[in-house]
């Protein structure tokens, strides 16, 4: 029996500003990454997006990013990893006050964006963003790139983590993603995906964009919520593991 | 034999801004209440604002305030209840999550400025606030002006409470402070002030402008740490208290 | 012969965060009021809506709001008048540059949210206000409510003035809105709001809420661009003041 | 008869925040770097900035930085040519709204640290910035690190010019600056930096830290204003300056 999880990045409106489909993706996903204020998400919009998270029993983590609105925490910003850890650890400690306020527990902690990706490979980083989790919460799970510093710092420290992969994206046969200016980043045909994803949840395998067969650890999938076709893709990966005998799970029944 | 809480509102540099002489102030007093970010402060300030108090054995509050960086906090804003309750719920868990990081435990809440003076007379504002505290931990204290509807709410709610008050401010015989705007709003003579409080906490009686004595009650006096002359006045009000027979103690010990 | 302005608020996305149908409603209007950045809009966004509205020949002016983004500037901020006319005057330099930039020439200003609101009844504020775009450019028209405290200081200023009229809001007596928590706040019948501003244009008249007729000057009317409905309701106005002999013309070629 | 150019960064306070010593340094320099609000700076700092300028006849330059108010605008921040382009055009109208009401004229755009620093060596960001200068106005200065990218690209679009040098750093023998991480990068003796500082006004030339000579134009000379040492230092160099034959004038006296 195989398991896995399903996790989307959720309640990224902000103020008057709406974005995401999040009463309809909250209930496909097993674990949602809430926004917490800095890249995008707002007090309010915490609150509400915890309460669905409650409402349809979805896992819930933080989604730190850099304090960066405008470009929605995607742009590479060199902050130290002194303050990176200093805004990991705020960002945790506020999301985490809905859950307490809601009676629920937090799950992981899943870096936003150009954190996520500079920390993937940035040693210093990625150890600061352990400390931060660690030191806040010892049970606290990291989401990280499967293959990434991330997921090394974590294990050297005792951190609990999970590896997440990516159904749209090809990878290099180090197991880094390839980059989206690469020809042939992204994988657009979605049977293949989907069938990708299969496989490395059942053989722990992908063939990298070399056509070389690459070892890979699916503790997680990272879905989208962004719009109808997004929404008929989570269908279809749900579909596709029902069949295979692979049962969704949220994050906490999956990682040791 | 008397007890009394001195608080000082700390914590509060941003970036490359500094204001307060905070580690000269934090070890004069028994309660610091932490800017989370709103008005002031900034993740890496926090943590090591909650270091200087874990050195110093100073108990710790939030201080939380409108979004309003520029204003300091200071200026109203027309913020809806559930806006505000939830803005206390991030900034609370923000600072807490500092706290939580560096083993020790948050002991109440104040809010700042604005809202502090705002939820003085509102009451659906003093109660979103006191929910806030409330759903989040149910063991910390609201500290709000002595005599305001921030204590009404919270002794309503079941949520213990410490009543503030100002060595430097006059009182109109309804227990509110003078506002700025008045003529004689500033005790200036510091003997008067230092006997002022002193007679609020022996007597829990202090003179309103108008000439007539009013019942008070001084769980805790703020202080201010914004230069010389005020940290030199918090050396003369510890002096007092010690001639007095007056004992200064973190919220904790006073506040049942 | 009638002329009159039809002016909607524009330019309000934010980074990766869109509102407005913008490209739908810039060639439907004579006047365009483009957000600067403190309560929406970026200056990529404002960049990009300078260039629709020069593709549209539509006239361009700066809507300068409170800094308040996450309440998308409607929330009453208790700025003091000489910080609002910094404000004011900082935003309306920095459309202008994106105006300057495209070799084109700002129209007028027009106050959003709760600076509006404030300032159609704070003589201080107001007069704030008109003295930052009078000292700006003495030539620029600041757009504000019929029979509002923004007119009234304007017009002693020897500012150019328009007066702005809703299709959709009812009037008290005394020309002001009538509040919208007020019951029939709202003309919900698109015929009647269409008929009650052709009248305002024809006559100077409309019917206040009490059911007296009451004066007032209808120089530029308010449209909204937020989804099909409004843009309906665009169009349906426009055909009105077809038939009934009312040209649209920006503010320009209406006030003197 | 030599002339060079003085200039500082100022107007760096931020609501209740205060940095620098502007009404001391402001009549000590020929040209102030005026910040614009996204680094540092508020509307109402930069209208007393532009006042206290006038007052002092120091002409006025657009200081433009990054978003990111809590590092200063001093971290890298990997942000698209085109959206910076936009927010340099948005902060020079911003301050140039304060020129226009005071009446007085904008001399110069200097970029902002992380800023100016990436722009020296990215082609890209470089000719960016000068195009938002150029489509701005084309009469206004580019200020620039000497034998920088900025340089190269005003000089390519027909933009004037001006040259920057730095008393208190290190020069490599490509003519940038010796990394402040690097040992030797800051000339700590006064005395030699004045005397570098003369040398590159008269010969056009300094010691690079491997010993050899470069060339080197010198148009302004940057100072620092945030305390007395750094103010006293300023006197020296004027004093020498004196003693030299060398004149202070603006920018506008210098560049042609």
């Amino acid at each position: 029996m195989y398991t896995v999880d399903l996790n989307s990045d959720l309640g990224e409106s902000f103020g008057a500003y709406k974005i995401g489909m999040d009463s309809a993706v909250i209930p496909l996903v097993s674990s949602a990454n809430v926004a917490c204020g800095f890249h995008a998400g707002d007090p309010s919009v915490m609150a509400k997006t915890v309460q669905l998270c409650k409402d349809s029993q979805s896992a819930i983590g933080a989604h730190p990013g850099y304090p960066d609105l405008v470009g929605f925490g995607r742009r590479n910003m060199a902050v130290s990893p002194a303050d990176v850890k200093a805004m990991v650890t705020y960002q945790i400690g506020a999301l985490d006050a809905f859950c307490k306020a809601a009676g629920i527990r937090l799950q992981h902690v899943k870096p936003h964006g150009a954190m996520y990706n500079m920390a993937a490979k940035d040693e210093a980083l990625a150890k600061a963003i352990c400390q931060a989790i660690y030191e806040y919460d010892k049970d606290l799970i990291l989401m990280g790139l499967a293959n990434s510093q991330m997921l090394v710092q974590a294990k050297a420290m005792g951190l609990r983590c999970a590896a997440e992969v990516f159904a749209d994206r090809a990878y290099e046969e180090d197991g880094t993603l390839v980059a989206r200016t690469k020809p042939g980043s992204m994988i657009e045909d979605e049977d293949l995906a989907v069938s990708r994803v299969v496989r490395m949840i059942k053989e722990g395998k992908v063939t990298a964009i070399t056509g070389k067969d690459i070892d890979i650890t699916a503790d997680s999938v990272c879905v989208h919520g962004d719009g109808p076709k997004a929404l008929a893709f989570v269908g279809k990966l749900r579909d596709a593991f029902a069949a295979e005998g692979i049962e969704v799970a949220p994050l906490s029944q999956i990682v040791k």
